[in-house]
């Protein structure tokens, strides 16, 4: 883990600018045919170049085996240690439908279940009740009033929604309602802690009057809320690193945990590659440290499409010319995480990383951009956590320590 | 880091040579013409030979991104994690030159500063005196006299020098009185600890005494103090490793972190790499690990001179045979850091390591020694307080841990 203090004590100011673009899911396994995983499959030849002139390696999101979320897995790449210091779930729920989140709010998962007649849970999901159905349900709930908080709800999808109250004198210490269990009703709303009564209480009013509007319904009858929690106050990314940091992302998600290490988030108009870099150009001077996030590559990879993957990342590569005529002096291209298209979903294999710095990164023998070329490349496999110090060095931001 | 308490459990008698073979700065970058670095496009005959009959890896001094200096830089190496055990760096700045810091001294760096005709600082550098003109001042500080201890100074360069104080019942707990700032005056020396009082006196005195020699020169006509610091005290090198060491090395530098850990400091009659070679042979059956310390490429390659530095390796490499024929059992080369010509400077970049022990190294594919096959080799990138177990274990100087 990076140590923040010693980072922060040899900060020394530059007008260097880094870029750390994140491929979502970006490493794959090998297909069949021919071995080639999606990023090895992809024709990407401005990344290739830039593999040739940086140095390559692997980054490992949590540790040998830990498949992270998306929460975690970025944390982690903005170097702080996500087990260590570890965002709840509820937070990490709200910020990824465009919540957000107060240091002193208290933000919940809440599932919809199925009750029976004498209110005992049957089914803890309630059947996974389609997104198009369960949304409008959301909607009622969100009118939902109480006296010295307001209470904020946000369909996530199907059963699941995100729940944020905020005013004065809370405290997210709450235990969960979800019994984890069906025959029995969902449980009362618990403080943990005595500070925490007040909440439960607000929380208790909200569950019940959630509770009266469901009454019609056949299979969202009930509810349950989990993981409460609240702005973890996580030391400042632009503090700790000495940069004025910018997101450029388009889900909420990835705008939601660079707001909660106090990045400033950039607007984007469209969803492409190109418009993201377009979207860096225009604020480029004002920024010293830009993470850019680019979604499609794990969408395509969660969907099980190899090609499609593949196309994600040739797309990423075609609009790459117009990030590098902004000319960064540090450039990190990596994943937060892998997602194979073949497990169709996150996983734990290391993530192939670029580091691309002209001035200072040494060359390694590889060739181009992919899994094999990172297993070898001259980085070796190194913690996410560990990219920030690397790239403040090559941007020349760091300082000598000790004589 | 090395865990020193299990180390010395596991350690058992032998009769077999570890050679420890730092050559300063020895990682760089590659240059433009043929992408080689200093090390790779050095002539190597011998250590190409030791790389293709050993195995190659990269060792970290300090952790990703992170630059040492020196001192930092050999404890790493020696073992010790100079982050978790660090060194004042008023000793640092003593040994360099060195002078001797006993436990209890205090040490510090002192530097000469300009004051205007209220004694409020002008220059906190005195315009960065030529060591021409600084050496003969800092001559006339020596002949200052204290009750109850004495005190030593030596110039080290420029406006810089360092002084040790040597007494009953003095602490290092004393404040800089450098203010980090111009027109105010040094501040007066303040202890930080009650225990320091008596050296708070003793150094006010002596600082008293000194501004009266300084009060006819123009611009070094004043000075403050930094970093107070005692011989940290650190577990001796010889238990925790069980070995007789010995220190063979030019510098002072060099010499002091070694007899801060307590190895014996050889006495060398010149400055080549053969010069130290020779005097590694005349005691080598009184050790058992010898660290030989060769400065040359660390110089030129802050000179900036890619040529220079190779050369350097290169000089190395021909005195290199004449070290082989002691017959060391293991025998490591690597870099405290990496010194690239391109940077001037130190740099975070892992240095090349070659670990050679002929009865037990793997070999790797790596064909000759240089950054490129150190980064694909078979130990791969590792701490380098993690080189001493290696060693030692290369040595069959350890037993095996649990039945």
């Amino acid at each position: 883990m990076a140590n923040f203090d010693l980072i922060h004590d040899l900060l020394k100011p530059g007008t260097s600018k880094i870029v750390l673009l994140v491929l979502d899911g970006l490493g794959g396994l090998p297909r069949q045919s021919d071995s080639k995983t999606e990023l090895e499959a992809a024709r990407t030849p401005t990344m290739d170049r830039l593999a040739r002139e940086g140095t390559l390696g692997m980054t490992i999101p949590l540790g040998p085996g830990l498949t992270p979320g998306s929460g975690p897995a970025h944390l982690s790449l903005f170097g702080y240690d996500p087990i260590a210091r570890p965002v709840g779930r509820g937070v990490l729920e709200a910020i990824g439908v465009g919540l957000e989140v107060r240091r002193g709010d208290v933000a919940a998962r809440g599932n919809f279940c199925t009750l029976d007649e004498q209110g005992r849970i049957t089914d803890r999901r309630a059947a996974r009740i389609p997104t198009e159905q369960a949304a409008p349900i959301v909607q009622r709930l969100s009118g939902i009033r109480l006296e010295g908080a307001s209470a904020e709800v946000r369909h996530v999808r199907e059963h699941r929604f995100a729940l944020v109250l905020r005013g004065p004198g809370l405290d997210a210490s709450l235990e969960d309602t979800d019994p984890q269990a069906t025959g029995v009703p969902p449980l009362p709303v618990r403080a943990s802690d005595p500070a925490a009564e007040r909440s439960a209480k607000l929380v208790s009013e909200w569950t019940a009057k959630a509770s009266e509007l469901l009454r019609g319904e056949k299979t969202a009858n009930g509810l349950t809320l989990r993981g409460f929690s609240t702005d973890p106050a996580l030391p400042r990314f632009p503090e700790i690193f000495g940069v004025r940091a910018g997101c450029v992302a388009v889900y909420p998600m990835y705008r939601g945990v660079a707001a909660l290490v106090g990045m400033t988030v950039i607007d984007v108009a469209g969803e492409s590659p190109q418009d993201e870099f377009t979207a860096a150009g225009r604020i480029w001077t004002d920024y010293d440290f830009l993470f850019i996030h680019l979604k499609k590559p794990d969408s395509r990879g969660e969907d099980g499409d190899f090609e499609a993957k593949a196309a994600a990342i040739e797309e990423i590569d075609r609009a790459l010319p117009s990030l590098l005529e902004l000319e960064p002096d540090v450039l990190a291209i990596t994943g937060d995480h892998s997602t194979p298209s073949q497990m169709r979903s996150h996983s734990w294999h290391p993530v192939p990383l670029l580091l691309w710095a002209p001035k200072t990164a040494r060359r390694d023998s590889q060739q181009t951009f992919g899994e094999g070329a990172c297993a070898s490349g001259g980085l070796g496999n190194l913690p996410a956590t560990d990219l920030m110090p690397l790239l403040l060095a090559h941007a020349g931001r760091l300082e000598k320590y000790g004589a």
